[in-house]
């Protein structure tokens, strides 16, 4: 193919060096597009003989063109070209070498600069509701897990430091409230990417009298863009999706440390299924909770791209430049990166099992009903800060003297403060503490089953969106 | 003021070393919380009453209390302590110093991990509808100016080479849309924002029977957060904020180079108000644009606060963590860099005066009617790809003639396509071109008229959430 | 003050907007740099005098001037004014007002471009100095306790599980190694700081015959910047230091997570001194490990500042530009924060408490010498591969049968391998394990030691730098 | 193949999920690592044979089996297999498959987490070479057009003001002199990538008595790593190189924003060949700079990979985790762009063509030569900050009057001040002017072409090592 084939050559006068062909080429990555392409170009197309630009017979001969280029792609028998720059031009020549005259047509009234916004936006609104219903997958195996876990009490951390009892349904219930913003910021963002750039043309609009409300009912879209320098340049719809992917990604970091200090023997929390752990080529008796690993260090790939976009952006002057390539590669991965880690979370996550015992054992020692002994002064008049120091002092004689705070005598806990009676050893279990945190929000078993309950009833309405 | 003065340190038998205490303080930078704080105290103190935890009169006292502080605080009399480490312990220790035991009774229910949380969450809904006052007077000075320069012609550019003739109100309508993504993002991010963490206690919820409802609703939060463990660690909303705001500068960094580029003798597009620029030390001609090339620096300092505070929160278990503390000097900073760049910008816009003879001239150099001819040939039935191609040529023979496309005589134009006639020169002109442009979003004076009365229209929406 | 007082009044015909005046100065944390900024107006001066420029007696009133005025802001008398800008102006500004005309001439042949960027290579090559002397106290506090604790045997960890037994003072010589790189990268990063800008004044050089070898010689520069456009823009030295700090504290993370770690209850490898530990509000249990966690949340601080540096410098048009005024606030804070935080952990350091028993008990645990059993098949003639999977039978069998490998008999493990005999047993120990990785690099306590002492010859050279 | 190939099956139970399969591989990123894990294995092999775990014949058969994949895999006849994970097992299930037993035994004394690291730093330091020769070539162009046009002469800007006349000679070398300190950089940090990890084997070392300064020899490498736990662990050699690549992609940027700034029609400073440039497939007319905006835009990519590897590495215990695969993509991909985005502007720079007319008439406005004017009165015994102030006055008067300083009469800047006389017309012009800051670094022709004969001698030592 002559370079003479560039749809921009009549202007040059030397051919594009070969380096540079390559190294300015797009179509490595952009073929990904193809099927949102052609799904803009046929309703382009639609719109065209709408307005008289295009015959029914034309706008006929290049629907099935496009049509029959979508299924040469699908069966792997195009042939991409690099000469061809990018997944439009390519796409465009197969269709003018198929169909001829009227494959010329096609590009009347809009730009590759409006062309390739759209084409990503169709895209991405794909690949959100795709990751939304990975979301909802995950919680679904969280509220699962949640509810047959209601009661399983386990040490509830600050500073990783045994604080006070909870129940692990309670714990498995913070994850679910992370993914269930993670869903409403991700809606919220599909609003801003389910705007129409097509019809901005190269930056101004056309000289064609384009019908772009027809063209964005075509492809599902609320509404074209509406000012043409800011269609054609604005990627806030990408940067803000990446930055929605970030947060997910920043979520699963924190449940994949999670997990990875409650399979180690230390906490022998739990136990992941075989299928997400793999081995070591050296060491015999490894099972590496490999997954969650490689989810935590995923998050660094998303932050990255955020970071990528936002230069990428800064002090662009309007309207399209050709840095903007460069958008495609951070989100087709940050998209891929976010999916994959939710599929395999999704995936892993009804065979974990608990070690019930383990977190049992592990909440009985650290002091974790201090608070509870607290609480109880202050119900008997003491103000919270003195309490708060008469158990501090209680604390430290258990120390010093290798007990819990349940195996200090009355008496003991009477010279301490006189105002503690018998009744006090009963809110010092860890089924007592965890039962007395019954209101709205607290760890107490009641509260769980009522929180997932609740929970389910979001996810049904989320799944309907 | 002895160590004992810390609230935990019964248990502990060394002191804090000092430099350690400086160095794990917070009230340096928390005290901007303390007005927050007070509102918050007073709040629990009110449903602590409601619950039956207070007297009547213990809560009116701890009220009366916190307001006498809050009056201190705004006359600069409060003596700040880096011994009581934060802003909540600075504000109680001096309500118990003024009111005596009550006071010890105003932590009953609660922790500073939902404490801190809670303020956070009240100081930064405060800022975002401040901000978002900053962004409605910025856009009102960009609509004004907008219709003022409706007829205004520019160049309108991609790759920072003249493109087509656009309108200058077109493209400062480019910004308005910009501004309000960025404004309805914000007020997405308010929702996620406006959620009660207080009532999660440390991290577990508390064994009093907390109305959680009723605080929140004293609060104005829509409502309490589901779970406690979440509530004390989440800051989701931070990182949303910040990268709302990153965006925001990403945007302002765009304008600014605009600016920039604009008043520099080479573009001479306008002039900026002396106000808004500074001299020169050494070199006594220079007018140099300080306000905008400060507000581009100032993107970069909110991208960078948004991965700080990504990686903050990277693979941070269950529940608080001391590194949370790390959250609040870069939020704060960035509620301040966006602030007062959205100001300077909404101040200096009125004050922006084109050179609309220097536009006018710019836009009649660089073959920016080229779309035009080529669009022209299109309606007389040439394909777009060969118009393109004819165009391409006649800009390369006005290229090594020296001429623009509107010099080239009508056989010259007819011997590259007979379809060429006289009208042709019509649409060569700017006016014609920027005229013709005339669907939604396109560059026509008359869009830019309905676009900017649209828009007005949504800003008084706006004004009114 | 009347604006008239601006040194570049002269050509202005509108005073500065109060609010653009405060937002575009820069002396409320720039005057960090007054110091370093009398040191280079001192040189400057007196170079001046040597050429010619300034007399005898002019050049000794302006140091008296100057060094007056080091005085007052060392005694925070020193009434500083936004008007002024910043700390070039206000020292400039106060320096005419004490020796009159003199004080005028001292701006002959530099800029504040020049001058500022003099200013902060002179305080960042004062600060990694500072930051040097911390490593190195750090430094040496961890050779102390790997020389003490040479012997000391811990499970060593890959994937946080158990993998082979390791010596803590091979595990504190791996810290030491990072942070020895960490100094010789700082080290590479001074050369690149010690280089003088002062002379290339506004962006072009001056007319005035200025030695700049002299000033680079009495401020003890290596050499002059060799390009004046260059040297006024450059803030590469900003980066690069920041950049080193990044992974400076990213080693620090990493200490903190491993203290943390090591601090919970679940571990209990070490207990650190209260001192650095801080309690809680609610909890009177608690002793948390605040230092460690709050360095590890200042990682993000810092990688965020280096983002923030990058951006600022991104596609920024030759010579300098207001943006650059960004640079002080995040260079600054990263001085502060890897100053500290290398000084807290210095500080802690010595006062770190093994728990011998608690480690010991947990190698013990979790087959960690199943790859010595290995090794051991391999000696007697077993193909490496082939001894991994009969090792993975044997613990398999020990899990099914809740026993150790050593705990396995010698009839069980020859029915997994012939080649097996008695003397299996000493290599399954965790002494016989530790002491056999006895090669340069490995973990033998004699190994330890050799590895101590090198290091320190390392330390006591790079002290002497 | 079954799952029972994986080298760690023989502790498991179940098999691996076949999307965490692929969602753990690496081969497909990894196989780039193939030539330097082979000479990696073939220097192991030695080493072995030379301690006497491997006979002569043994290590031979290995190297030949060996030398055989290479070069299947360089004429792409290699079959990569997800289900052996990674490069490694790759290699090493191949090598077995052709020579049997002895392939086995290659993994003694090593494990996959020395290799890997191993590997990396092989392929680091190769590239880290040809970088630097791309860097060389860069310089060497842009030091040829600076000696062509170091009499040229055009404005200098700050603030994207004209400040003072420069050659355009002194700029390209500003470009020169990042390039030289990114070149020093990179050295700096080939010095910590070239340290060998090999012999760490999992984290401990081995029960093998290893000669790794043999092994070392063998590579190349400068020294095997001193602690094993840290070589299998680190990562910073990657970091380090990162961001030495994203302070190149720094520069890039702000060379490339002047280029696409001086093609715009309003600068027209200089024109690109067409072969770096490409058009518009809408306007005709269009010549875009797509090279520099490219780069540009990829600086973005290379600043979002450092934060990626940064927050990769955040708070990761020791020693190996899973987390550290992603440290390739990252890698690798900054790699590809710095090196093609040096190329492209070492091929590019020769043909760049300066419009030197429209450079000297754009120096010739903006008042360029008022500091020649203050530093002429100084001269004459006006202090500076008076002088300054008088010129600032002419500046007004100029452009009041619509003049140049030049077109200014003696009389009327006698009245500003009676010390100007006739001589002063000399010093106004722009010869004048470049050729009057005639010092060291400064941007008289003398200076320049003397800087470029001292950067000659710097390339020629550079290219030596």
């Amino acid at each position: 193919m002559s370079s003479e084939s560039k749809p921009w050559a009549g202007r040059f006068t030397e051919a594009t060096d070969a380096f540079v062909e390559a190294f300015t080429a797009s179509v490595d990555f952009d073929k990904r597009l193809a099927p949102h392409d052609i799904q803009g170009s046929i309703a382009h197309a639609a719109m065209l003989k709408r307005i008289g630009v295009l015959s029914e017979e034309e706008c006929e001969i290049i629907r099935h063109g496009l049509e029959q280029i979508r299924a040469e792609i699908e069966r792997g028998e195009f042939a991409w070209s690099i000469k061809l720059e990018d997944v439009h031009m390519n796409i465009e020549a197969r269709l003018t070498e198929r169909i001829g005259e009227a494959g010329k047509k096609l590009h009347t009234g809009r730009s590759r600069n409006d062309q390739v916004a759209t084409d990503v936006r169709l895209y991405l609104r794909h690949e959100i509701d795709r990751i939304g219903g990975e979301i909802l997958r995950l919680r679904q195996a969280l509220l699962d897990l949640a509810e047959r876990e209601a009661d399983t009490i386990m040490p509830g951390f600050t500073h990783l430091q045994v604080a006070q009892p909870v129940t692990f349904g309670h714990h498995l219930l913070a994850w679910n409230e992370m993914l269930a913003r993670d869903h409403e910021r991700l809606l919220d963002c599909r609003k801003r990417v389910n705007v129409m750039p097509l019809g901005a043309a190269a930056l101004a609009g056309t000289t064609f009298p384009l019908d772009r409300f027809y063209t964005a009912e075509l492809l599902g879209f609320d509404r074209p863009a509406p000012n043409s320098l800011d269609a054609v340049s604005d990627r806030d719809f990408a940067i803000e999706f990446t930055a929605c992917a970030g947060l997910m990604m920043m979520h699963l970091s924190r449940f994949s440390e999670e997990l990875i200090l409650w399979t180690s023997a230390q906490f022998g929390f739990i136990e992941l299924p075989d299928a997400f752990c793999t081995g070591s080529s050296i060491m015999p008796q490894k099972k590496n909770p490999d997954v969650p690993e490689l989810v935590r260090g995923k998050s660094g790939r998303v932050f990255g791209h955020l970071m990528s976009l936002l230069t990428l952006m800064k002090s662009q002057p309007l309207a399209y430049n050709k840095d903007n390539q460069e958008d495609k590669e951070p989100l087709f991965d940050t998209v891929d990166t976010v999916k994959n880690c939710l599929r395999a979370f999704a995936d892993m996550m009804p065979h974990v099992r608990p070690n019930r015992d383990g977190m049992y054992a592990s909440a009985s020692k650290g002091y974790a009903t201090a608070t509870d002994l607290a609480d109880y002064l202050v119900r008997k008049g003491v103000p919270f800060r003195d309490a708060h120091e008469i158990v501090g002092k209680a604390v430290r004689l258990g120390i010093e003297t290798g007990r819990d705070l349940s195996g200090l005598s009355l008496t003991e806990l009477q010279q301490l403060s006189a105002t503690i009676g018998p009744d006090v050893f009963d809110i010092l279990t860890l089924e007592g503490s965890v039962r007395a945190r019954n209101h709205f929000g607290g760890t107490a078993p009641e509260q769980v089953r009522a929180a997932v309950k609740q929970a389910r009833q979001g996810l049904e309405e989320m799944a309907k969106t």
